[in-house]
């Protein structure tokens, strides 16, 4: 059998095991009728909300793939529909799965208990992530078997699949994003706040949406992001090897990413075996060690390849040491010392809470950035040593951070499912006992998310640095030497200020489409409040679908300038200023991207657990001023670490992929100079 | 002759006109029993905080002349000390100015109506921007005379002065933007919220230090920011212009400068004339005359030297333009619809004040960037179509957006003095028709000093660009063509991340100071206010000494971390990891100082006017909810638009400026690697 073949292989084995996962949630039960129709109800709202999204992706993509055709070739377009078909298709089964899940989490906690409620939103989750990695392995690898192994010569193609999938991605991310916390700030800021109802009380019209929203973003949205850094890194390597003119280091990312999984269903079996025991330390053990057995069976691929020099493996080494150090340090952000110091400050009222919590994210960009600095120079010092391009020690590096996927998903979109399960608890009246252990549940999800979410930075900014570096190659192979990125040339340096403010343009443009988005839910609830007879006495059933339509067609609408934006910046840079001005324009939106994502992530999650924090009982706790002080800054976190902070990841991804693909079509200088 | 005496005599010559204004300020009288006892605690609280600081910064000081003295020699230990006296004394006699003329504002408002109190506030100011504009020429015109013209050969020296100036800028920024804040945070949450007294009631015992802070902060902070940017914009265009062998280049920044000063001048003249009939008018036809009338003159210079081609004159042009573009988007942002939608985001409580802002904040940063962008283009194109180093051109558009600093600063310090005479009217209780006029000349202040800001970041960034060019110029010139600063080398990237986490780093610490000594400041008041009896009835005085002397020691112990962080990064990445990374650092450095300084100065500038909206009896005004919810932006808006956004721009020029310093002794690559 042709070795090339066995990453699709062992991708389409990684879907029998999601599909075996998804059966053993079948096996629980769905609940009673009441439970049930909430259940019924949040899944369906996810399914219109991505078939109505689907559709406008459907028709953003065929422009894609007509221009692509056109300009690059039918391989090319090829690739593009597979790649935006594989990350649909991720994202999709990925959330349908998570809505079955979190019904059953809840069940599950009424009638078994706290253990068995943690494997089915643990199982839940993994199928996100075994999707994730096993349709990216067999989607790229198939491509890559047909254009690229045993001499093929359609290695660029590759890059329409980034591209395809990538798109996808951005606008699930961003609509995902807006939905979710439209939904969320406007049932909250009329439920709690001024009908005086609790967090998921049945009667808000809004909180369905809300529920809804947490699927669509969290799970959906968060499972094309990551698809897309996975694909990204594996394509950017691919890239860069070719222009070296080696098939064993082309291969070498897919043959990481194939032993990844494998690794990652070992950490999935390892936290299902310790997790009747403490919760907290199986998804701990989970992570830390699904990424060691990957490196150590990383050592004997590397050792058996031919021409891939052993010394490649400390690359693998350092991406993943980083993506688990990233994760530690984003835990200690949002959970640590700076929390009950934001917490605190919630005693001097809002404007301190703000203050602290903006000076707090600030600060946490410092460390994970070092730390990518520091992979940068290791992975690319060693490859050097190695007489390996130094820039593919970087792909590398973001391969390895990224080979866990499987593992590393399955624990981040394990935290919706649960606070998914408190949320149908809190509905159906399922009582203290449950809520207690779905609380439980949901806040060791929130510290697991926090992890993830630095991780997806992390492999997001290396995986975006390898496809810049891979675009960079390949204008050079067309220009040489006159294509130089050198900071003196005023082209690199304009290149590099207009980078800079497309993180910025496109966070503001997000948090305000939260904000008007909100508003228009604000109204839809009050109004139903207003005007339903017997709602507020619980005789009456709200119009929970409206707020699920509002918030769905209010984030679709929204999300289409951030989109377009990002997707048309580099070829309006690109042919207008040219091919170095858009080398430029890449470094300063990375920088600004990988900052801004770290900000609005760490501020975001701090100050939800500050109010967490103060709402178990702290500093007066619920209904003190300090609580409402914190509850603020919360509110301002929603769009920071769920809509605007994520945005950034697939931004720079979305531009430095578009690059890459019309890099060959691109003029030195552009049009307008 | 010698013609290269023009300029420091010319600075001479500003320094009489400078004394004139002043003797204009005095023949005014300073009030009444009641009203010159207040100015004169402020004077002297703010003459005490400048020498206890000046102390420090003479600690400070003299550890660089001797490190100078020791690796550089005696030429530039020589200039450091006279570019770090110049940048003291602009500071402190303008600040010295204006505690006397607040005072005089306020007097004059109440005996010879509101023109006479225009006149007066705007001379307080003038006689800062007089003294900015002229001692940088004496000082700068002086040590060029001495060392670099008619074949002089320490040329390099001339970068001591610019340390020497940037450093104490640095300090001066960072430690008056502490104090300033800490005291009005800690005086209205204590005075407005606890106690339920007006703003500038003078039985707050913080009222004192919050008028002593605009002085020390918005003037004194302000001058040395901008002398800072303005010498070095003509530092780095000498250095550059050195490296051409053109001594006629090497001039022209100083003879721009020369008559740039006599533009502010007749600038300064205009406004005088025409105060008595609109001031709003007044002030913008000096903001946009005086730049006309120097383009003129510019042109005549440029025409009359020998070997300058007259395109460069397009250059000068493109900058004075920019600036003034930048202002007038900083006008919008601040002052135009986005405001008015953050007061009636209000309308929904303080979370979406915060939302809105930061929105606003994070949108403003864009066209000012791309109008940069825009003057780089420009100016490096003209620059080398005319047969001259592309980067000479950046430093001239810079030189040519500083020239008319005198007027620029005037307007820009204008606006603390009528701050502050309001804050004496109300302490003095003179009455609602005096207030009335100084809240007139305050809201116009706003709006100037809105522009100021803008100016000056827009001015600090093209300087540091210029003087990181320098840079480059210097180590090439070194190593040649081994210093590459190009993208594609690692180190480079390397450079570029650090440097980008630098601003963020530095923001969050001068947050997190003004938040700890406002705490300070809030205790010593609530002490005040419980210990001392008849305090509330006003029988009894409070100890306003005790509190400046609270922010004085606060601010004076947290602007060292910050300051030392700064003037060492270079020297540690330099050594530490080499002049290539160095230079990506700048670069990273660059971007993100320009950024956050636009984001957190608009937005704090827009929270700040949203509450005058509300306050002006807008959407429920004062005592409403909405009005709640916009105190709480103006409250974080309070360290981010006057200590964080503004030693953003002193940084990255501190920076450059230290690393243009040891640019000769630097390696290549650094000892870690």
């Amino acid at each position: 059998m042709n070795i090339s073949l066995l990453p699709s292989l062992l991708g389409a084995f990684g879907m029998v095991a999601a599909f075996v996962v998804y059966l053993l949630v079948m096996k629980y039960p769905d609940g009673e009728d009441k439970v049930k129709k909430i259940g019924d109800q949040i899944h369906t709202g996810a399914l219109t909300f991505m078939k109505t999204e689907y559709k406008i992706l459907l028709a953003f993509v065929v422009v894609l793939v007509v221009l692509a055709y056109q300009f690059l070739g039918t391989e090319t377009a090829i690739a593009v529909i597979v790649g935006a078909a594989c990350s649909s298709l991720a994202g999709f089964i990925g959330m349908y799965a998570a809505t079955k899940a979190n019904v059953r989490t809840a069940t599950a906690a009424q009638k078994d208990g706290a253990p068995a409620a943690l494997s089915v939103a643990f199982y839940g989750g993994s199928i996100m992530g075994l999707c994730v990695a096993s349709l990216g392995l067999i989607g790229l690898g198939g491509l890559y078997y047909f254009y690229a192994a045993n001499g093929g010569s359609h290695i660029h193609a590759l890059e329409g699949f980034g591209m395809g999938a990538s798109v996808v991605a951005l606008f699930s991310r961003v609509g995902g994003g807006i939905f979710t916390k439209s939904a969320d700030v406007g049932a909250d800021l009329v439920g709690k706040i001024e009908a005086g109802i609790p967090e998921d009380d049945p009667r808000n019209p809004g909180v369905i949406a809300d529920n809804v929203g947490d699927n669509v973003g969290d799970v959906a949205g968060m499972g094309s992001d990551i698809f897309e850094s996975y694909c990204g890194s594996m394509i950017a390597s691919i890239a860069i090897a070719y222009t070296m003119n080696s098939e064993s280091l082309m291969f070498l990312p897919l043959a990481l990413a194939a032993v990844g999984l494998i690794a990652s269903i070992v950490g999935i079996v390892i936290v299902k075996l310790q997790s009747s025991k403490e919760p907290a330390s199986a998804l701990r053990s989970g992570t830390l060690l699904a990424p060691l057995i990957f490196i150590g069976m990383a050592y004997f691929v590397i050792q058996d390849m031919n021409d891939v020099p052993v010394a490649v493996l400390w690359c693998v080494v350092s991406g993943a040491v980083g993506g688990v150090l990233i994760g530690l340090i984003t835990e200690y952000y949002t959970g640590g010392n700076p929390v009950k110091e934001i917490a605190e400050s919630g005693e001097t009222g809002p404007a301190t809470v703000m203050i602290s919590g903006l000076s707090v994210g600030m600060q946490s960009v410092v460390i994970p950035i070092l730390i990518l600095a520091t992979i940068i120079l290791v992975s690319t010092s060693i490859a050097s040593g190695a007489g390996v391009a130094g820039v593919y020690g970087v792909g590398i590096a973001a391969v390895g951070m990224l080979s866990t996927v499987g593992i590393t998903m399955a624990i981040d979109a394990y935290g919706p499912v649960a606070d998914n399960a408190g949320g149908i608890a809190e509905m159906a009246g399922m009582g203290k006992e449950v809520r207690d252990i779905t609380d439980s549940l949901d806040e060791l999800g929130n510290t697991t998310a926090a992890i993830g979410k630095g991780f997806a930075i992390g492999a997001a900014a290396l995986a975006a640095l390898a496809i810049i570096s891979a675009y960079s190659a390949q204008v050079s192979s067309v220009y040489g030497e006159a294509f130089s990125l050198s900071l003196n040339n005023p082209m690199v340096l304009v290149g590099m200020f207009i980078g800079i403010c497309i993180p910025f343009l496109i966070s503001a443009i997000t948090m305000k489409a939260v904000g008007d988005a909100a508003f228009e839910m604000i109204n839809e609830i009050r109004r139903q409040f207003k005007e339903i007879p017997g709602l507020m006495d619980g005789t009456a059933d709200p119009d929970s679908e409206k707020c699920v339509e509002i918030a769905t067609k209010a984030s679709l609408k929204k999300m289409m300038l951030p989109g377009i934006i990002a997707v048309a910046m580099p070829a309006v840079v690109g042919f207008g200023l040219g091919a170095i001005a858009l080398g430029g324009m890449l470094a300063g939106g990375l920088l600004g991207c990988v900052a801004l994502a770290l900000f609005m992530a760490n501020a975001g999650g701090a100050w939800d657990n500050a109010k967490k924090y103060v709402e178990k009982g702290n500093l007066g706790g619920k209904g003190s001023e300090t609580h409402a002080a914190v509850v603020v800054g919360d509110t301002v976190g929603d769009p920071f670490k769920d809509t605007s902070g994520p945005a950034m990841n697939i931004l720079i991804n979305v531009m430095a992929m578009v690059s890459l693909v019309i890099s060959g079509l691109l003029p030195l200088n552009g049009i307008f100079f």
